[in-house]
């Protein structure tokens, strides 16, 4: 089961962390959308709180008040395709013989599927089919005989996948990024406290300030004072998730050491060096394609234009049950300014193309608005291959670009002409080596071992056991 | 965590059992309106659904067709003081080695702590407080080395306590009765199936017929035809909780052997003998006193009148700040029929006296409408001790017998006169041995070992292993 | 559009009557269950809240409070057959020339089509289906020229049918009673007040006493201090619904100088001298004929007792889909007693049949359950015609009695023999003169003028204009 | 009662017209986020529903299928600041003399009051405090009289204010536009059908063609087939609003003959010319300022980049009770893209500053960011005076540019320069001449008599009666 998810923790010197927590998952709502869920340390046990719906929905003050607490971590889910349920609501906690525990975890571990069968032997049992609670599992487990610190090492030298995690052990707050880094994890200054959060933003909504990424591999302990630090696996290089910055986090997140936004203005930019094209105006596809139309715009000299409207209150609209009720869905959601493309040459810009069916709905939306021609700019390169490391993408056969030509999809989406970013622009845009990004989805090859996938696997060693 | 709840399981020869079961669970709802659940198994996995609130309140149409089925278990659990959550709702579901378990309990066990204690010193996790939760965590460790029969004789071999379970193992339905057979389980024929359940009504409602109670130690087998019987444990007599009869099942249950309706009646008119009074009407609390006051209305040929009218539409109130409105919410529950008591002797039967405090306001109530005498018959012998095994009643403390002669409680309830029906009344109207009965509400002296209580404990053997 | 109806006014020296007319509301539920409503004067203006549901689900501590005031009415209706809108929950508030009016209706008028179609000649116009705006309209028409008792009267000359009703005109409270006193209306002294209500049970529920019923034709007024009444119209008798005393109204209610319970218990007696027969058991259909079967067995010496359990927790079920579902809705709501019925000659007790459809099910279930004889005695005469004055029956066609002998009702529902009370001894078990009493439905001859149908119209005056 | 309200009504030749209202509601949803409501005629009567909330909350399948009609209105209803009640939801539907009539109305009328009291007098009662209502009741005063063109005629002779109606009589529909046209108010053509909205886009979501505005003082109707049209009011010039084009309506909207996107964005180069400064990038406070800030950075050649991220996730949230919360809504809503802005100039564009606070917050916010300089620019000039016609503003006291000059308000703002647009460039940039705008908030000089306040009013001239 993949998840799409963010994760925060908070541990404050006083005071209760539960409001904290709130405005934290709520900016980073943009991670999920499905539940969210908040577990705090009372003194004698943990309490948590969650349920299906928007961090707004889900929390009232009455229950805010009610989780109260100093130290505690939260989590947003996302709505994958396919059932949702809420037993797989985040934090998962339990009880074990030395108290509690409760683990926020985003990003997709890989041989789930073998963990689970090999405690099912010795006769362990689920109650939901998240990768947490395998998680959950070997780590309740490893701390039976082992301090946290040398547990989590013991499970992860167990976990293959991307994954990070915010932990509480009882009153202890723990944080943990993937060796591989492959999943974001930030560490942030609080004016009466400290930080974990899957994104800068959550760190911003709290007016504190970001101290760092945790680093592929590292854990953050935070108990009473300090937060203690332990780099608990040597890794070669990492594999920085490259969909973060194309689509998935906030612009305004600083990630990696890199401002998302300006990743995105300057694909943008390189999208015109590789596919300059005469036209009349820039125009996103809103809100995904609009960093990147900016910098196309800017390096261009073409203006920038909103040839379409968004609707900014979609709200959750029933499914409709007409044929022509469907038809419409892409007219509810977006409007042609037509004014604005009327016999004009449109740039379109957006960040990716996964199966085509509403860019080629917005293309014929912009040619009934009278557009003369459509031209197509893509902020990523081909999506060719699917993810396994935590991004909610189709399977291949549905991937648009999977089996087709560049021209071949050009023809498909009824455009005049299509551009995407190459993989080195990409690469050089963000400003990383290309080895040290998880680039899987666009090459079909991964950085970790994938049956029946080409992959090459950075080899990653504990530091100590 | 002390529960009084209701099960049932039923295995259908085809059709869709989550109807059934939906019916079922509502004839069982009196046993529980705190939360209400039902698990199927489709072919697969096991589906469950299960929500706070009345049967009637959580399911709905859409539900009862995505559980479908042709074999599940459901339960309706009560709302004890104190906090519930949603966690500790059943039938308690879990993945395991060999597919899915779901666990549907009634009952209470005295060994939970060291059980769990136990366990999680082996690694084990719980998400919940429940007994329910035990059980199924060692029924899964031991259905990893044996079949389900032989299984759940280990389990059974380590609680103590009271237990009626249905239980699913894939698709495979199990009932069992603890071997003092403390609380009640029955078995029945449907046309198309065959039932188990708390209590004869539900196969009433499903126009099935009532086979026979399960009987003490033994567990039902139900797989594709005909129900297998094993008689897991041997034993020394019974522990049939008396409370079942005097106030907690449903007046037309069968119940061991016996018609609850007949018992309460017998008892009213056991009543009369041991205590009787001139009056001018015998009144009932209504609804808990309705058949012990027919009973003694017939026994001693006053008139059977109702001297209190009930409101029928209480629903759910929110709790009302005013302190003037708490002091209606007797008068919101019950009317005094003024001429019906005007001057009159009143006899007031009931089923029994707790801590005393509504049972004052009623006969205040009674007395403020003008009855000239209130005689208040009891239809259980005074409550001295708490119920470790599955009634939830208050802590001795609370308990108004605890620490009174029956003088005392007569004048702490302001009445003329007051009379309890004898233990021996008790058991004669009920017609089994007394060393058959759980009593230790009543005599404080327990069937099983109770630390820091007094305990006549019945030897039990297993069958075989 | 038929309603029944429970209404209320209270004015209060200070305080807060919004928690006042809840209680009140609460006690007369069982009038109506489809909305409920309250309407206060806030010292500036008429504030209102009314919503469909319960009204311990319409009302919460919030808007009780929002309420406020010291002087108010309030309203339950009934859930008719057919359509059932918001726009009709009442009171009806309306703002006019000199401020503010709220009416909260019981009964029915037979002239409001005409009423209607004679206003909206003049221009009127009417955002609900109910008489009560018809009434609102007329008042205001009277109030722009005359003072409020003048401008009743002037109203009630113009108003046919039947009408209790609780009105506020700005801080003042007015409670009137349609000149032939058809339904009922009560007048209560609280501790610190007045209450006008349809039952007593709702003074009961204050704790206050009844004073009185509001005489047929009085106009009751409330302004500051005490009541001022006022006799608005001369008659000739009366014509009190005399379906109220056999099922509408509580037992426990004090109505037109009779107590509900005895009247029913006499009718029971009664029914015994007219239809004696030779059976073990006399047991009600619970809860409607429970008054008049212990009528019965206290005259015929035969033991009450119940054959039929009723399921107190059947709380607001969807409608089964499954044509099974819908044989079983008889078994969900009752449960035949087996053992109390088996090879038994059952008396059962009821307080009418309206379709005869449900009679049929239970007598078939007591059948089903081994009885050996089904007795079955009426509290009501046959109903032959329908009700124009406020009680929602059914259609003439869908009554049983209407087209078929004693005899012929026997056979279609399976019975041994079939009891209904006469019409002289209901007459006698009520207590009044025939010709005081509303037994439209009983003989087809109603007290009004009804197109159609026979009629003994009784002369009725104003006493001045 | 000012309300910002937006009104749509369909006639199609067949088919159901419930489900096109909804979508046209859904694309009006930015003018009204308080109720929504459609009403339909189904042949016999007008079918209504209306509730608090948004278009995609009220409605559901089960609604619009009953809702049905081949001719129906709608509208949506804006929060306004203070008391908000179910009662004043529309469309306001009555009940007369010759069927049903439907209204609603966007705008807001001087002389309600006036019309209230005269009406009052003649016995008129009102069940709201609407607008609607009082035109509701002086309609149907005069369709006793008249035919529907008629009556419409006369009952505009005794309006003063601002009016766009969708009107349902019966079977017939009818928009009508104030004799000032200071609302909009627009015809489209459908494939079967036409439609009458407040903007263009409910006609492109329909995939309808916009014909034209309706004219200032015109009557369209539609019956069974075409349209007629009448004009009954002369006029000299008409009285948009500004600030429709400036904030209110949609960019995407065509609107008395401009394209809002158009306007907005040349004010925005208009503001440059006006107000130039040197700067480092021009950014738009999310999503009010975008068109204007597209158009000052494409006049300045400055980069337009993003200072600010709106959180696209916001929902409903809770009051949050404690002061730091308080503290951190802008935080909430906005964050500052601290790369883009640290050691920068930056020109933040706006639409209109009204009380000033959440622009000073966000000045503040770009400041603790790093930004070197905040240099505001605002497409409207300063607003002081009250809007009496229609948008809901804040009290003259309440407006920062009421009393304090230029100079002061960037004081006030904590800003290094801040530029308006002037009236004479925001007339230029709309492209049409100045009398025929409203520009009261402006210049406090209304188009209509408004007691205290300096008007010039336009003759008016019913062309006929």
């Amino acid at each position: 089961m993949k998840d799409e998810c963010g994760v925060a923790g908070i541990a404050l010197d006083g005071g209760s962390v539960s409001y904290r927590l709130f405005l934290a998952l709520y900016a980073l709502q943009h991670r999920g959308q499905e539940s969210a869920g908040i577990a705090t340390w009372d003194g004698n046990s943990i309490r948590s709180f969650k349920e299906m719906g928007l961090v707004s929905e889900v929390f009232n003050e009455g229950v805010l008040e009610w989780l109260g607490g100093r130290i505690g971590i939260g989590h947003v889910r996302y709505s994958t395709s396919g059932g949702s349920f809420p037993e797989n609501s985040q934090p998962f906690t339990v009880k074990f013989k030395d108290g509690m525990l409760a683990i926020a975890h985003n990003g997709n571990l890989i041989n789930t599927g073998k963990l689970r069968r090999h405690l099912e032997k010795l006769g362990a049992t689920f109650v939901s089919t998240t990768d947490t609670e395998v998680i959950a599992y070997l780590l309740v487990k490893e701390l039976l005989r082992r301090d946290p610190v040398d547990a989590i090492r013991a499970v992860m030298r167990q976990l293959e996948g991307s994954y990070s995690l915010t932990i509480l052990i009882n009153d202890i707050l723990i944080g943990v990024r993937d060796p591989l880094g492959i999943k974001p994890l930030v560490l942030g200054k609080l004016e009466d406290g400290y930080i974990i959060a899957s994104e800068s933003v959550a760190i911003d909504v709290l007016d504190g300030e970001l101290i760092r990424d945790v680093e592929p591999g590292e854990l953050v302990m935070i108990k009473d004072g300090e937060p203690e630090t332990y780099r608990l696996v040597r890794r070669e290089g990492t594999a920085h998730c490259v969909f973060e910055y194309i689509y998935f986090a906030r612009p305004d997140s600083l990630m990696n050491g890199h401002l998302v936004y300006d990743i995105r203005k300057r694909i943008g930019e390189k999208l015109f060096i590789e596919h300059p094209v005469d036209g009349d105006l820039v125009s996103p596809v809103p809100d995904s394609g609009v960093t990147f139309a900016i910098g196309y715009a800017a390096a261009s000299g073409i203006p920038y234009l909103e040839g379409l409207i968004k609707n900014r209150y979609l709200g959750r609209t029933f499914i409709m049950p007409h044929q022509e009720m469907r038809e419409v869905s892409v007219r509810l959601k977006l409007n042609v300014v037509r004014p604005n493309v009327e016999n004009k040459r449109v740039i379109l810009v957006d960040d990716s193309i996964v199966r085509g069916t509403t860019s080629r709905r917005i293309v014929d939306y912009l040619r009934s608005g009278g557009a003369r021609e459509v031209h197509m700019r893509i902020g990523s390169p081909p999506i060719i291959a699917p993810c396994y490391l935590g991004i909610n993408m189709s399977t291949r056969d549905e991937l648009i670009a999977s089996n087709r030509s560049v021209d071949q999809i050009r023809d498909a989406l009824n455009l005049d002409s299509i551009g995407y970013i190459s993989i080195d622009g990409l690469i050089e845009a963000v400003g990383e080596r290309g080895e040290d990004l998880c680039l899987g989805c666009l090459t079909g090859i991964y950085p970790l071992e994938i049956p029946g996938e080409r992959c090459i696997v950075r080899q990653m060693k504990l530091t100590q056991f």
